[in-house]
């Protein structure tokens, strides 16, 4: 299989080559070729290149059979009156490989929930997947800018809502069946639209999946409150990303938390959830187990090979049991190294 | 002082009789002539008239020092289909009044840290306020509507940006003088104003004020994690909605939150945070704790009589303190009815 890398910026280059040595590790166990092809992309493409998304990446990514980022952004790049923003080129990867599903799993670990500020007692059981719509939206909408005023357009189309829906449905259905739809159907057109779409694609093709409806507000409230009630949670790219930001909080860390971007295609991007940390970059104690876990929804959702993820997902398991904690997640903050934590993966 | 009181939908007829109350006996007590005016809005206004703002309610409105607000909505207006929402009542009064600021403060009561699914120890010191911008953004921008899609229009012009920040600079003037301004600067152009405005204004108007920038995602994340760390944090409309939500859970139950709607005029527009609750509507067991702290806001923000509002807060506090908890907060869920806790505070 052909794996493209993206290391990205900040703490990318760090989380990614342990990632890949982990799944170099399960090519010789089960004895499959992964070749690994590192392209550029966010603040380290703008440097080298002037563009936060070379040809070259997207044409590697293209020809790949998965891809494996790392992160985007920082300081040196965030300049208000800056041209080109490293974000730019990880918007344009989702958006040119129709990646319009991107599914973020949230499962405690036992080991970890020191580390979150969620009474544990709300947190055994919890084990729920946001699928965050991720090339529509307010994201990818028309925007505006004058001296005096500046806008954003959301947009959907029914098209896009069902297809997420159908993800989520389908996804759903390995699992236990539930599909809670997050919108703010009181006051926006777009969250009406999507209301509708996800109630007749539920009604009409999964009549054995479990349709509720949500507000935005109350969720941001109920992920906190209830946790354990969530199965499927389905919404809008926007409200996804500040939802799944506040759901790692369930995890203990972002440190923790892997995501898989898919699409009709062949090829998906995996990508830890967190970002560039640009402030720990370098240091070579940035927590790597979000992109080894991404690694392993590689393994499973675009190289079929489920054994292979399940081994990498309890790996994992089995080095946090073991209280190997980066510093994210040690309590006063000391842990041990980026390659400490991949070494007991190994 | 004349006080147009608008009880709404569901549970806010109960919570505002409640808050009625606690303000005649605080006018008894210190010698004040509070007269109280009943209108419609909501989904009460478009069952009684066709429109969920009546012109005459909002003329009285107009003509009062301050209103009071119970909570609109709920399942009977709520179809996909309906022409007018009740929604649409409360936006359309935010908006005429010129109440651009809504102030939210999150002050987690000892008493009620059990009701928290926050740690406790994550909570102890928490003072905060949501500076929430609440005229603008994709609550107002034009919305569109065809047979395969929809749009909401996201705008923000350098004066709506500038005077909410401003409002909330001189509220951090008088608590500890720092300011987090919340926004998605690395996707959204609205939030490249919004930023550039804020930075601006504090430079130009408030060097004693110290400004932080936080990306909405992290914010959501950092509420959570390192609650003690904000004083007053400033967001535009939308995401100041979702992120008070979630803030409500650090006071351990939206039923404790108040808030403010304030504007250049004279009038403010006082309401709790939580919703019509259509679900205990009725039954005399909601919590009207927040709608009487939002009377306590009223009497602070527009009747100048801060005196009258502490007693009030004390009053409120006490109460918690003695354990008189509504179902919301009861561990287990059984709690003391509205009057009652009512009653505890007069
Ligand atoms: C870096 C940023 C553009 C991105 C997003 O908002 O999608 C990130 O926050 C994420 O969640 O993947
Ligand atoms: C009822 C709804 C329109 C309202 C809003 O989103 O502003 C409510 O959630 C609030 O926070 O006051």
């Amino acid at each position: 299989a052909e794996i493209v890398v993206l290391p990205g910026d900040g703490i990318g280059p760090e989380v990614t080559a342990a990632a890949v040595q982990v799944l170099r590790a399960v090519g010789q166990r089960y004895g499959h070729e992964f070749r690994f092809t590192h392209e550029l992309i966010g603040g380290a493409a703008i440097d080298a290149t002037g563009e936060p998304l070379p040809a070259r990446t997207l044409d590697a990514a293209r020809r790949a059979d998965a891809v494996l980022l790392g992160a985007v952004g920082g300081p040196k790049w965030s300049d208000p009156g800056a041209k080109v923003r490293p974000e730019q080129g990880l918007l344009a990867i989702r958006k040119a490989l129709g990646l319009y599903a991107n599914l973020r799993p949230v499962k405690p670990h036992a080991a970890a929930l020191g580390a979150s500020p969620i009474k544990p007692h709300l947190l055994t059981g919890v084990d729920l997947v946001v699928v965050r719509e991720l090339t529509g939206g307010v994201y990818f909408g028309q925007k505006q800018r004058s001296a005096s005023a500046a806008s954003d357009l959301c947009e959907y189309s029914v098209e896009e809502i069902e297809r997420v829906v159908r993800r989520a449905c389908t996804l759903a259905r390995s699992r236990r069946g539930h599909v809670t739809s997050v919108d703010k159907a009181n006051v926006l057109e777009t969250s009406r639209l999507w209301r509708e779409v996800a109630t007749r694609v539920v009604r009409d093709e999964f009549p054995d999946v479990t349709l509720e409806h949500q507000l935005v507000d109350s969720m941001a409230m109920h992920l906190l409150s209830r946790p354990r009630e969530y199965d499927v949670i389905v919404t809008e790219n926007m409200f996804g990303d500040i939802l799944t930001d506040e759901a790692s909080m369930l995890a203990g860390s972002l440190g923790l938390l892997p995501s898989a971007s898919l699409g009709e295609g062949r090829v998906g991007l995996y990508e830890p959830i967190h970002g560039s940390a640009p402030d720990i970059a370098g240091r070579g104690i940035a927590n790597p187990y979000a992109t080894i876990l991404s690694a392993a929804m590689l393994l499973r959702h675009s190289l079929g090979l489920e054994a292979e993820a399940r081994c990498v997902d309890k790996a994992v398991d089995a080095a946090l049991s073991a209280g190997v904690f980066t510093a994210d997640l040690a309590p006063g903050g000391r842990g041990v190294s980026t390659q400490a934590a991949m070494a007991a993966v190994l």
